[in-house]
């Protein structure tokens, strides 16, 4: 058995950059919310709808995280918000120092809130601190419902658990997703989660999340 | 801007330990095959369905990789088949030394062919080698059809990828997930893959699945 002692050394200067990012964020009261999934989940599809759905009320900036392409930086842009793309060239995860130079790429004097979709992965991400305020995880319906207890870290450490694609509901069938039975699962493994089903692509259970967001912000503000 | 060198020797002591295993099957005539997906693609399902359908054909085993719980191990052990579970406590891919170990605990003289079910992480699990023969991935309607854009490594290295859940095809919708691009992206990055688009729920378009196994193995065994 090996072992390679690497990781606090990483987590730590991944931590100096992250709270340099944090003090960014707050001597300008803007929040950022750290945006984490499998890939598929809807992440893309979610904010782009945000983004549009809030335009008039907050204004939104995306820092992308892929580990190729700009693909999903282009879908945010095609909405009129800023988006900076990072590529972290086959990197599974965003780190504090890539979000701190992509900062500098963002007009954040117009912004209220800056989203970061961080590469599909529920795994490695959840360990890397990158300033945010908050982290929201997205689960897809179509994931299966036994995911909070297979991948608990992310589901513990979250503010917002989005529930996407609840149009599959049906199509999936309750033996496979029962929404009670994920809402009970998570909230066992973090009590003061925000669950919000909904369906990015047809609108249903949005409300509630713009809610979420706009008081948010709005709480930061003041 | 920090860099820590550690990727090469990381890799190369887990190198060392996937040559070995690689000697370990080939010494016995063992298929094995590392099964790589994001979570909640199917990839527990589709090998449950496999085992059932393939008994008195060919004799398979399992090496279940999971962060936590031993949920699908027990969904294996359900259909009569030897499986063993591997928690990596958080992290985000096996490594060779983990599957040398569970090797183990396995009855390789009954067996013809050993699966590893790798956690379900679409970028990191491809990056180590295991030992296997091949790499085969799979991709569900519901992630969407420019995963192999965005996360190419994966579908490079794989011999076959199963584009499964096609049973979703109609609620997902042609926009989200068109088979023929997936298809042309996947052969456009690898021209040597099979693919085959399956429901591991409905059973459709597995038999082609089972027949590549089946032949696969009959031809390592002469």
């Amino acid at each position: 058995m090996y072992k390679v002692n690497v990781g606090k050394k990483i987590l730590s200067a991944n931590e100096e950059f992250a709270l340099s990012n944090k003090r960014f964020f707050a001597e300008r009261k803007k929040m950022c919310l750290n945006m984490i999934s499998s890939p598929g989940s809807g992440k893309t599809t979610i904010l782009a709808k945000t983004i549009s759905e809030l335009k008039g009320k907050i204004n939104i900036g995306v820092i992308e995280g892929d580990i190729q392409t700009d693909l999903d930086a282009k879908r945010i842009r095609a909405t009129g918000a800023a988006a900076v793309q990072i590529n972290t060239d086959g990197a599974c995860h965003l780190s504090a120092v890539q979000v701190a130079d992509a900062l500098q790429n963002l007009p954040i004097a117009q912004l209220d809130l800056v989203f970061i979709e961080n590469v599909g992965n529920l795994v490695c991400p959840s360990v890397f601190e990158l300033g945010e305020n908050d982290k929201v995880v997205v689960l897809s319906v179509a994931e299966g419902d036994d995911k909070p207890a297979k991948y608990p870290a992310i589901f513990a450490k979250s503010k917002v658990l989005l529930i996407n694609k609840i149009d599959l509901l049906d199509a999936v069938g309750a033996t496979d997703f029962n929404i009670e039975r994920v809402k009970a699962d998570v909230l066992n493994l973090n009590k003061n989660i925000s669950i919000f089903p909904v369906s990015a692509k047809t609108g249903q259970g949005l409300a509630d999340w713009y809610d979420w967001l706009v008081t948010s912000v709005r709480n930061l503000q003041t």
